[in-house]
């Protein structure tokens, strides 16, 4: 089958013919990938940023962001037959240690992440296990959820960490409404009463925010964080979700926060740097976030199918996988690019 | 009567005649100090730390730990009577903000903060609030238990927070077993099945540490993040209370910390600083505190009339106040000490 | 001034003159009624169920729904002046005790609830105190928000308990789309993102219930429980919330429950009774409610002031109370009926 | 292999030989029981209480409180290997449906219940699968905590949904001290610093509550609702915990709780019977407790390896399984019988 490997940091991924995957445990699960979603970490591993994190040795198959149909199971598979449309939770987990247990699927004590810390989905075909498997209700394409089963879940975790926080009268402000920002958006509006405020640098950008929700919209300019603080009565806002991360949005998210409010960090690149006396006189939280549970992965299917979270994605065959990197990385891709084989 | 003012920043506060407070306001209660906790932010205060967040103008009266007994109050207060003995919570607090109203005393729209923002306790009188004072049961003196309303109240209000995510076979480091560390583990003993590790620099504040509770004792020399891991299966602790907050306690903190694991800030002086990348891939929270609630302070005494959280004390004259600083400032004060008028 | 008075159970109020209520504690707010929402307790009241709950001795004036301009203000009284339009929380209360400090206010410890235990609104002037006035954004007319302050308030506080467990793919079930039931759905849709179920005897309150944005509606014509389980793909709702609480309500709260479901307790008249037996081996539970916080209220005037949740009212004339009263016990009163003075 | 079978209902099970079970599922584990427990609930199925609930077919095996040392394993199994000392949680259950994933064991969508709904652990071997077994620490026997499986377990689950409620100053009432009653008191003491009152009808048992430790115990003649009043100042019990379910116990429950109540139903027999006035009123809660989840019954073998949770039972070879049961009908059964093959 074709795969777009990793040979090298800092060089693109090649597009080559490898083995297909294999089943070697009772519960895995090969899956015919129908789409999978370009993402700015897909160019931080080239970078680099991940070598350490990941441990993976080189040379492997990228894509952690799947969807398709399944192709064969392992023999005490049960839940998902061959032929099933299915999206792909991130991670393999065990089922058996105490996250997993408890739901926390993201710290499963031996987890694996296809496309970062083992083959991923830029291929044809891509092991998962049946922990990870989301079967699609009627009417839902692979190709075109793809993009939840990381950019959309990881937004939507961090807004279901944000809404319990949010009741009639707050402030949610989103930086960022890009691929992910705007599944934040989008999420913030249907699981809470919270007035929303996108912040961004792009005017277009802002436009697609106020399409599907936003009440609000700031530009960039420098002057972001004082017009936030206008928009609250001079207070802020209780919650901060920063979907940058880097590039001055760390200190513009802190700059915006009310007394007692929380910063929920998604985006990154750049450092959380902040007096300890700021943290304790203002009583602030910092909550990183991870992508999220398969529970709520299969949430937002359940929202994805009613139409109520949408998402704006573009197509590339998975040929075109170093186009589609140079669109990301010059910000000529507007939504989420999806390869699809 | 007497007071200790700060006339200026950089200079110790003296000792002078000032004019009794008198009662303003139907809600307005005086207290005759029975003892007043010094605390290491008197001496941030002194040194200037506090100038621009407290907006404070001098000189004032220092001193925001108090109790004693109810002297005079206001014609609209029926829940204390002169001659009451009372702790009193540090803030002066408005009761019909959303904030008062939610319990978060600490966020109170309109409050101010005795001893900080406003004429405190380092004297023979108090004027506070009918909100802000909580009666005594029987056996309770006041200097016994007036460094309860700060430093207990801080320590105490992390511990709850922290108690959430603290279930048998978790663990919780207290980084700083001093004045607000050791009420810090006797609430987790009483509050949680958590195992207690205590980190501190020096051997005697361990064996203070491992009298009132703690499981195990880490002297910091050094290797204390590697020893901490080694306890914890390599895996690092659910919670983090950072009771220091300066000196590489806030590394120390980070580097302790399992899979979503939480640092509770408490201590500060230092800065927190950590790659968005860690905060995100590890997902990690940090989380401010600053006092605590009304509620939590009626529950500390609570504890603190069993016997459960003990608290150990200094008695110096309030004349000698600049003695006590100076004992404190080089490490001669052992447990809290409280000037008594 | 006119009031609404009752002097024997088992009669009807009569209107007559009384003195206008004086200020005699610091905190006391006058308030000019504009609006007072007629309520299914007062006929209630009259029939004599609350008689030994509230020990009020007869005569007293009823109405607890309440909402007006502040006519006069104690000496203490800073948040509102008079003039100011105002939405009146139920209950008078005390600020000071364990609940009234953690938000609890309908568990204060020693309240007052004028209507049902004191003096109420179906009159000229209403005594209440500075704690239980809600000021009124631009644009909110009392008599139009007046149905908030106790059937609003109520179905909301209920609403806001079950948000917790309602995520994408959950089924809320709300029995009766009357008074109470018309907000609680668009609370409901405002606050969760849950699939809402409607059941009543009606098809007209159906009607109006799909109007205001249920989801799905079921004629309660004796297989309501059966067609609820048939849209729960057999294993019932994860929340039932019971406005009606008698007449088979009740049992059929319990039919519609799923395993681990929660039955929100809110209309009565009824007996709760069920096996303990089925109560452990489903895991179910049953929550009372009792109207709601102040803070709630502020919530519900925030969503009322945006339009996302609207009343259903008719106006009468104070002195009309009893033809309001006779359309209520007739169910010839379709939304909320507000007596104006 | 040996095995306690029930025939008919009404009629005693009967010790026979019958066939060892077999590896069907990559997921299956065979456990060689070590001790299994005697619970009330063996005396209710007896007695057919069960029959429609668990829609067993007659003849099966029972026990469902087990414990011993892995026997044999399928080929996907990887956490345990056979040697391997477990307590077995109660339920089979599939690990991939909704409530799986979020911990909630009980409510699997698919779980199977030996020892109720199919063979149990009355026998040398037991059948069960990967996911209910918890690996023993060193230092604990598996007829020593077998009875943590089913009454340890329950009455930690109800003891945790508990906590959050009682803080410090709060009052739990434990209706009942015997074989589950004994661990709540227990768990009580160690997650949550309420004040614990223990009621009984028995002497015997209010010592051994003592002796665990109760703060304070009432005998239950006829005067204990009174009783516990008296002992909260009138206002009755935040939480009450009720292992008994019936002979009254469901009444007392509700007449000993305090505004804002809850009571925990766990014990079973009677009928839960409120009027919806009552509940409203005083916006109490009923919360129904099926056993636990896999990680509580985890936290509850890190508490017994610490010792800060015993048990006490009495030994019973399997063949003398009527004796037990005889003793335990007869009120002779002091502690939790284990049956040992």
């Amino acid at each position: 089958m074709r795969a777009a490997r990793l040979h090298e940091y800092g060089k693109r991924p090649q597009i080559e013919e490898v083995a297909e995957p294999q089943i070697t445990d009772p519960l895995d699960v090969i899956v015919r990938i129908g789409g999978a979603g370009l993402c700015r970490t897909d160019l931080h591993i080239v970078e680099g940023q991940w070598r350490e994190k990941s441990g993976v040795a080189l040379l492997y198959t990228l894509g952690h962001e799947n969807a398709g149909w399944v192709h064969e199971v392992g023999g005490a598979v049960g839940n998902v037959a061959p032929g099933d449309a299915v999206v792909v939770h991130p991670l393999i987990t065990c089922g058996l240690c105490r996250a997993c247990r408890a739901g926390d699927d993201m710290h499963c004590a031996t987890s694996l992440f296809p496309g970062i810390s083992a083959d991923g989905g830029f291929a044809d075909f891509l092991k998962t296990n049946a922990r990870a498997v989301v079967k699609l209700g009627a009417g839902l394409e692979p190709a075109d959820v793809a993009a939840h089963a990381d950019a959309g879940l990881t937004a939507y975790h961090a807004v279901k960490k944000a809404a319990r926080l949010l009741h009639p009268g707050t402030t949610a402000v989103v930086i960022g409404a890009g691929g992910l920002g705007h599944i934040g958006i989008q999420s913030l509006k249907v699981l809470t009463p919270a007035h929303v405020i996108v912040v961004d640098r792009s005017e277009e950008a802002l436009e697609l925010a106020r399409q599907v929700g936003a009440d609000d919209a700031v530009l960039a300019d420098g002057s972001q964080v004082e017009q936030v603080r206008e928009r609250t009565v001079g207070l802020g806002a209780e919650v901060v979700l920063d979907f940058v991360g880097e590039g001055g949005a760390l200190e513009d998210a802190i700059g915006m926060l009310r007394q007692a409010g929380t910063h929920y960090v998604i985006g990154y690149g750049g450092e959380l740097r902040v007096p300890a006396i700021d943290v304790i006189s203002a009583e602030i939280s910092f909550v990183g976030n991870l992508v999220g549970t398969y529970n709520e992965l299969a949430e937002l299917m359940t929202l994805a199918r009613q139409g109520t979270v949408t998402l704006h994605t573009r197509a590339y065959p998975l040929g075109a996988i170093n186009d589609a990197m140079d669109d990301l990385d010059h910000g000529r891709l507007h939504g989420r690019g999806i390869l699809v084989p």
